[in-house]
């Protein structure tokens, strides 16, 4: 089998077998494929796709690359969730610890912030001493200890997605459904997972801005999902606007701690209900998604969320009372408002102009070798369709550097847009497909 | 400027403009891009093509990556040929002094056998003592002396396209027509010529198969190279069987011989006479084709033809008898005929069987670094279209190892059709594109 020929089978719109798609993706990872003949390949698929089939094996050839879990010795269903990112999206800290406290286990991989959006394991890092480097073997016995751990990527897991996506992230090749979707499947389900629920983010904030690319994306990974023997849902949910009112480490975590007591802004709540939800009725036996909501209900009035959450925590190395006292959180030394330059209605909050407004005061980061600062970002004082008075605050910011606040105000002048009247409605999930 | 932008830029359709097409060139010449990134460009460019302007600035942004030839000092006009190969065709062993005698200069730098097709600087060499590798130095010398020189590629010339023909070859982006036609007008615009006569084959033993195929390169190829200030021709022959009768080095040598003292096969003879005519049209201030056709029968006839080519080869310390006496060229020592398996009209001689037949015998080279046997070969003892009796030759093979007449047998077997009635007739040159 020469990988030439199979660039050209692509090329030309033919599918390949399994075992040529095994073939392909083995070879690369080992080396024995050069970089160029994949950025051929990579090319080809954007512009001819691939069939379900082969999207398929391309994610079990990905998934399979290197360990696959097996947590099978755990009593549980072990069930994720992925997003595919936004600006203040803090779920995963709320949702782990609730489905971990219905008995689930929740095996969760995770990435850092990136340009505009943020990521899950900068937020924990933020909590004083959170280790998020767990060998596989310190995971497995977290899992078994407290139900859920959250690391980041290892080298052990799917190492073909690691060195296939810097290469399309190289050769403008990212913005393709199937490889998005085996990129997303393969370092799932090497966590040993039984479920999925994804949320797929759209809107200015989200990777795909229209409800029609959205969809395809959310209709890719379902499928392919179930194909390959797990059950999965994909929520389409709402990134026109920041998720919550919190937008930098710190500030999110105190965000999702008061989420995890029951408070917490109504939009998240909203979204973390839903998808809890979802987790719940993949591990329970015969539960209606309606049913598993009254139990997440419950489990953050009765208290056994936060205590989870306090549990997680401590079992990787950090200060559990940050969720008693968030002002153990690392603190900015300023902050400032920024005002409403008009009255009216909010009608937009640009999530990506937030999420750059939020990096330029050191939350995120341009390149993934560059390190963040917990403390800083912003909160957000109004959100979408709120009304609000000339001078009113729109947002507080929090920095420690205060040469940096005025590009964070540019940024911010961008994002706001306020009209006469109230914007109408926008649903915070568009879709649910399963 | 970064590249990968430029890549995206291309796989969204949009072009690129001359500054960024000669940065890409540049740069990956230099290897300041990497071979990934250029691959990838490559594959978006055989999915959305290039404009004119982009095809143009691609042919000089590579013509422009190593030396351009001046040959501005020489009197006379510069002109010369380029065929996208076939099987059997010498032309380029006549035309050239032919033109040299009728004084212009002709600076020929051609190719080598691969695969199934000819190469010229491989017939050549099948010349006792013929050099095809002069320095540029002395190339520019014989020019002055002779009015014609042919010899080999340079590193010093279109060094891009070298570098870019490899990595297309690796990468299954050789199909396309805007980076054929810069992979070929780069290199012979490189030449310093005012003039080309294009050669573009079509037919089953062509890179072309179809008219259609074959006439978008060519005018590609022509509305290119006029674009870029040259006078251009492309005319689209026949190559559904090979032009003459020789196949192979010495044998092609020995036809060509003839042929410039005015006999050899008709098509060979016709197809020299019409390509020669543009070029000669090209160099004279104000003659017609067809009377310039006229002159190329009276250069034969007079003996200046041949007398020309006698000066190429002392020239280029090859041993200019051979053109009086065939039989200096190498002989193989063994020939063997092909007999008809059934009686009535030769339908059909497939070149590109007949070009294997030949490759099977040493003539031809699977891979660039193969060395070829000059002796060996064969000749058509009929063309498409004459009757032949069941027994009778078809074919003569000449071989020096025994062993290797059974393969080139089995290609011939496949090759000949013979049919009840005589075929339709095919022409020779399909169209001419001025």
């Amino acid at each position: 089998m020469r990988a030439a020929e199979l660039v050209r089978k692509k090329r030309d719109a033919n599918p390949l077998t399994r075992e040529e798609t095994f073939f392909l993706i083995e070879q690369y990872t080992r080396g024995d494929i050069p970089d160029y003949l994949m950025a051929a390949w990579l090319m080809a698929v954007y512009f001819r796709g691939l069939t379900p089939e082969e999207t398929a094996d391309l994610t079990e050839a990905m998934m399979r690359s290197g360990r696959v879990l097996d947590l099978s010795e755990l009593p549980g269903a072990k069930v994720d969730k992925h997003s595919t990112g936004g600006v203040g999206d803090k779920t995963s800290l709320i949702l782990a610890p609730v489905a971990a406290a219905a008995g689930l286990v929740v095996p969760m991989i995770s990435g850092r912030s990136l340009g505009h959006t943020g990521g899950t394991l900068d937020k924990l890092e933020a909590i004083p001493g959170f280790n998020v480097r767990l060998t596989l073997a310190d995971f497995r016995a977290a899992l078994r200890e407290v139900g859920c751990a959250l690391i980041g990527q290892t080298e052990e897991l799917a190492p073909a997605d690691r060195k296939l996506y810097a290469l399309r992230d190289l050769t403008a090749t990212v913005e393709s459904v199937p490889l998005i979707t085996a990129s997303i499947l393969s370092k799932k389900l090497a966590e040993g997972i039984d479920a999925l629920v994804l949320d797929v983010k759209v809107g200015s904030g989200a990777f795909m801005k229209t409800l029609e690319d959205a969809t395809r994306l959310a209709e890719s990974l379902q499928s392919i999902g179930t194909r390959m023997g797990k059950r999965v849902v994909a929520l389409l949910t709402d990134m026109d606007q920041p998720l919550g009112r919190a937008v930098g480490n710190a500030l999110e975590v105190a965000e999702a701690v008061e989420t995890l007591k029951g408070e917490g802004p109504d939009d998240l709540r909203a979204l973390c209900r839903d998808l809890t939800a979802w987790m719940l009725h993949f591990g329970a036996a015969a539960s209606s998604v309606e049913q598993e909501r009254a139990r997440y209900d419950e489990l953050i009035r009765s208290g056994a969320a936060a205590e989870k959450f306090r549990r997680i925590i401590a079992r990787q190395s950090g200060d559990p009372r940050v969720v008693d006292d968030p002002s153990r959180l690392p603190q900015a030394r300023h902050r400032e408002d920024f005002p409403a330059p008009d009255a009216g209605y909010l009608a937009r909050i640009e999530a990506e102009q937030v999420g750059w407004a939020s990096m330029a005061l050191g939350a995120g980061r341009e390149r993934l070798e560059d390190s963040v600062d917990p403390a800083v970002g912003l909160i957000l004082r109004k959100k979408v369709g709120e009304k609000v008075e000339r001078g009113e605050p729109l947002a507080t910011l929090f920095a420690n550097q205060p040469d940096r606040l005025a590009e964070a105000r540019r940024w911010l002048a961008s994002a706001f847009q306020i009209a006469p009247t109230p914007p109408p409605p926008r649903p915070l999930v568009w879709n649910t497909l399963s």
